[in-house]
């Protein structure tokens, strides 16, 4: 079968998705049976373009960034949504229509990236995704959304790129209660912290966290902890059944007084990291995302440079870790490309084509 | 639709999965749509019984471990497991029937576990099994005959217990390769060497494991590194795609000598770790588990008493590291319960009785 692709956002991580589907054609046709084609391109500032026999993706993705993707659009991105998916409608009927949503990140609402996700799933599209906006906003009502539209919405590069986590929990650990977490999820700050232990000074830490691309553009959300706080939001909501959002977490983030702090824990035997946790108390869910000194032991405490990690506390496994050893750009855009065989998995076998049997 | 089960073995894992499945007994029709019974259980000392309409396996479960579970058997377990199977005839033609293969670890030839996997997959059974045995000595056979049979063989339990390792790989991971690994995934010597490092005698602390059950009967296998060894072998057979026997894994046990290095290595901010590691090298896949000092960061320097740890190295995501924070018999026996689960996944809607749409 061949999926159709529309793509909301176009920067670097799209475009290494893009680059990436390239890379993996024929296995994705021998493993999952399936071809991939891009129909529709919409960007904010750079245009938007739409080709029903599909588009000069992997052209379009050598450009340079502020070179057009076509034409100028005149209205709001959601209207390029609305209107696309309507155009594929045939391949949403047949279940092969998949929007990618890859806009930034709004902490103040989600905006516009949950409206994307919405029309996307009333027009009959799957949705994948690596913005934490929606998910982070307003998960439950997108999910119930997707169950009643019998469309999935998967979002694994939200946090941690393309290490599993909400697969994991999915996928592996059936009959197992998630009933808390705790990790490091934001990668600038936690080079931050490492690096002015080390005597670097916190703006240029930053700085090369900025120039490497790590960082968020708007320093505030990296190091006032608001991508933490969405993270952590976005797996409270899907993990431990919340309903909360960015701004339910209680947050504080990093200043250069933290970077001192880390100093005086390091030379104690102790780090200090910025971290996010979340658990049930009482009736309540509490999250939280705050530097806290940590003994050398605990494995967050390891955590140099960009690694980040995830303790999940279980009913039935006890406390279980994943740690991502380094991120990338690729591991992000392996994200979008892991949920869409997620859902190529799905399809009907009679959707499919070239299928293999799979071993174990 | 209800799985009818065949236990063979009949230890403390056996029974607290036994366990497990009357306390979830609501959850697994809920959500998954089916009901258990257990037919047939057969064990090498202690007899065994089968009974179509179901045995009172939570009651046997409950017995004295010496007292006998039925009729003592005449012949060996193999052919108690190809009798079973045959009765289930039906059961097993309708894709409902499932062996599951709890024996104990033999180290000379995987046997007489690979057997009874081979007899319960021609019967038509599914298998899932928490013995390393027949992963570490006949994966690809096993593997090549399920396909065959169009039935499941799943070994979660085989290593980390619970903590799902193959699972991951197969489910979350999809278009990433493993190229090799690494990893703390022997409990006892674990313990041992940090009971070593703060000045517990090697002796004392083997007995501790020992009496909590952690220990193999055998001292050899967890203390000469055999353990280990075939969990190696295991990983290296599913996830490098070899074909290798826990002989093939070069191997170094520990020893008193090995705790008085650790106790070296400690004083120089260093830890010694029974360490498992296999990988390509050039055309060959080379395993080898033994005793390498690491320095204070590394991830399984951490790892304290009991705690296991894998660090997949990977094409794409670079190193993903799982880490389990507790062993136990319940999660050992969930092993088992997550793998019938996965069964009952791939078990065709028709089949299933009230199964509840699944959220994301």
């Amino acid at each position: 079968v061949t999926f159709d692709l529309v793509l909301v956002g176009f920067g670097h991580v799209t475009r290494r998705f893009v680059g990436l589907l390239a890379e993996y054609r024929s296995d994705l046709l021998r493993q999952h049976g399936i071809t991939t084609r891009v129909v529709g391109i919409g960007t904010r500032r750079h245009g938007c373009a739409y080709a029903a026999e599909g588009l000069d993706a992997e052209g379009l993705a050598g450009n340079q960034r502020d070179r057009p993707i076509g034409e100028p659009f005149d209205g709001p991105t959601i209207d390029f949504v609305t209107q696309s998916v309507r155009k594929a409608a045939a391949a949403a009927h047949e279940g092969r229509l998949v929007v990618v949503e890859a806009t930034t990140l709004d902490i103040g609402r989600g905006e516009p990236a949950t409206g994307h996700i919405r029309a996307a799933i009333e027009g009959g599209a799957h949705v994948v995704t690596c913005n934490k906006g929606p998910v982070a906003f307003a998960y439950r009502q997108l999910a119930i959304a997707a169950e009643r539209a019998g469309r999935r919405l998967l979002f694994e590069g939200t946090v941690m790129d393309g290490v599993p986590i909400f697969n994991l929990a999915r996928e592996t650990l059936p009959a197992v209660t998630v009933v808390g977490f705790r990790g490091v999820v934001n990668s600038t700050t936690n080079y931050i912290l490492t690096a002015m232990e080390q005597g670097q000074p916190f703006a240029e830490a930053l700085a090369e966290m900025q120039a490497m691309g790590v960082a968020e553009a708007n320093a505030s959300l990296d190091i006032d902890g608001w991508d933490a706080a969405a993270k952590t939001a976005a797996l409270a909501n899907v993990l431990l059944g919340a309903s909360m959002t960015p701004h339910d977490v209680e947050r504080r983030g990093i200043t250069e007084e933290t970077g001192r702090r880390a100093v005086e824990a390091r030379a104690a035997g102790r780090r200090l990291k910025l971290v996010a946790r979340a658990g049930r108390e009482g009736s309540v869910i509490a999250a939280r995302v705050a530097p806290e000194e940590l003994p050398e032991e605990d494995l967050l405490a390891g955590l140099e440079g960009r690694q980040n990690a995830l303790i999940l506390h279980t009913d039935l496994l006890d406390e279980i870790a994943v740690v991502q050893r380094s991120a990338s750009l690729t591991q992000t855009a392996y994200a979008l490309l892991s949920d869409l065989i997620t859902i190529a998995r799905d399809t009907p076998q009679s959707l499919r084509q070239g299928q293999q049997g799979h071993t174990l």
